[in-house]
């Protein structure tokens, strides 16, 4: 009942074998580092084969091997909205980080601009991937109609785990994966905090998901480290 | 005592004189909207005299006006070391968010990818600039060997800063520029927070900028507004 060894490959198959490969490839290398020969020897097929499937040759190989990888990333946002907040969080974080390690040099090489197979249409699937990841997390917010504040604070985060992503990456992978995915929760939970200081969504937002953190989990856990922190700062608050 | 008003201008004058005519025209227009001749005719020479001083013609130009830009943000970044940090982080992101307001297109171009300008040399320029700004920010909390979290934390303070610019300058220059000012020092101060509940260095450099701070000012503003927001959590203390 196995299948054949070497059995032809309908259309669809081939495409998505070269893609795969493609992708392998574009993965630890930088763009310009990867050939159209170095693909098709991975894949075991022609030159001509491969130009056969893409004709915009390499280019056209790498935008379909990112919009794969960005299908992969969108993903990785998935996740039922049950539980706490925070726990939601971590382990979408922690599935975005193993494919960041698992993309290290095609993922720096996009993300750090000025790569040769830069376009429009490569910067476009990069957007949309933001925008993907954006979506995600309003909804687990549980926030409908999401006003400038709400929005401007959910990309700018997105912007800034892009930034300790490409900071890990060139830091050969340090601190641990664990701790970073724990930094970057924090680091959500504190910009949250900070943003419902003057935005109301944003207060009812965050007031919704702080009832359903629980004492041993990354909310309590960085309650617990932080108020000693802010103790030092009581006359802060002045007359209050 | 006046100069008289055709002068001929020295090579440096000259050279200056061409690189701020080409930064006006590239602050508010993409690099692939600028023409060499635009700049002749705004600088009132003509094209040949242009590639007398840049060989290297729209690129060359180009490069030398992000090069005086680069300058020019340098200077936004230098702040005494004296009074609250965040009075001092408030000064710094208005002369920012200024330059950022008076560059817009350009800024939003170089920053955004995918410009046909776009070089190593070009990447090399901007990150020289995110280098300044992470050390100013260093030398301001007093740290003199940052260790690797307070030196993720301040890069991603700085790359949120550069997301939330593009946002703005995206939805029309919205909020106004003074709470964008103000949202983002309340960022820096939590990511501040949160980052010292992990990192002993981090709660050092916190618990010294904090006791400068004042009631009335940013820091006292964000404390009184976050404290009703968190004393919805206080249950996530546990047994403390």
């Amino acid at each position: 009942m196995t299948a054949p060894a070497y059995r032809r490959l309908s259309v669809e198959e081939r495409r998505g074998q070269l893609i795969t490969t493609a992708l392998v490839l574009f993965a630890h290398s930088a763009p310009e580092d990867v050939s159209l020969d170095d693909v098709a020897a991975a894949a075991g097929v022609s030159r001509p084969l491969v130009y056969r499937y893409f004709p915009g040759g390499k280019q056209q190989l790498y935008e379909a091997a990112l919009g794969s990888a960005a299908d992969e990333l969108r993903q990785c946002f998935a996740e039922p909205q049950t539980g706490p907040l925070s726990h939601r969080l971590s382990r979408a974080l922690d599935r975005y980080l193993a494919f960041v390690d698992g993309h290290d040099a095609g993922f720096a090489a996009l993300l750090q601009g000025g790569s040769v197979a830069e376009t429009s249409r490569t910067n476009a699937i990069v957007d949309g991937v933001r925008r993907a990841a954006a979506e995600q997390i309003l909804l687990h917010l549980g926030v409908r109609e999401p006003g400038p504040r709400l929005r401007m604070m959910v990309r700018t985060w997105i912007a800034a785990v892009e930034a300790a992503s490409l900071i890990w990456l060139d830091e050969n992978k340090r601190p641990p994966l664990e701790e970073l995915r724990d930094w970057l929760v924090d680091h959500f939970l504190a910009l949250l905090a900070a943003t419902a200081a003057a935005d109301p969504q944003t207060a009812e937002a965050i007031r919704g998901a702080l009832a359903l953190e629980r004492p041993d989990g990354p909310a309590g856990r960085l309650a617990r480290r932080v108020a000693p922190v802010v103790g030092d700062a009581l006359h802060l608050l002045g007359d209050l």
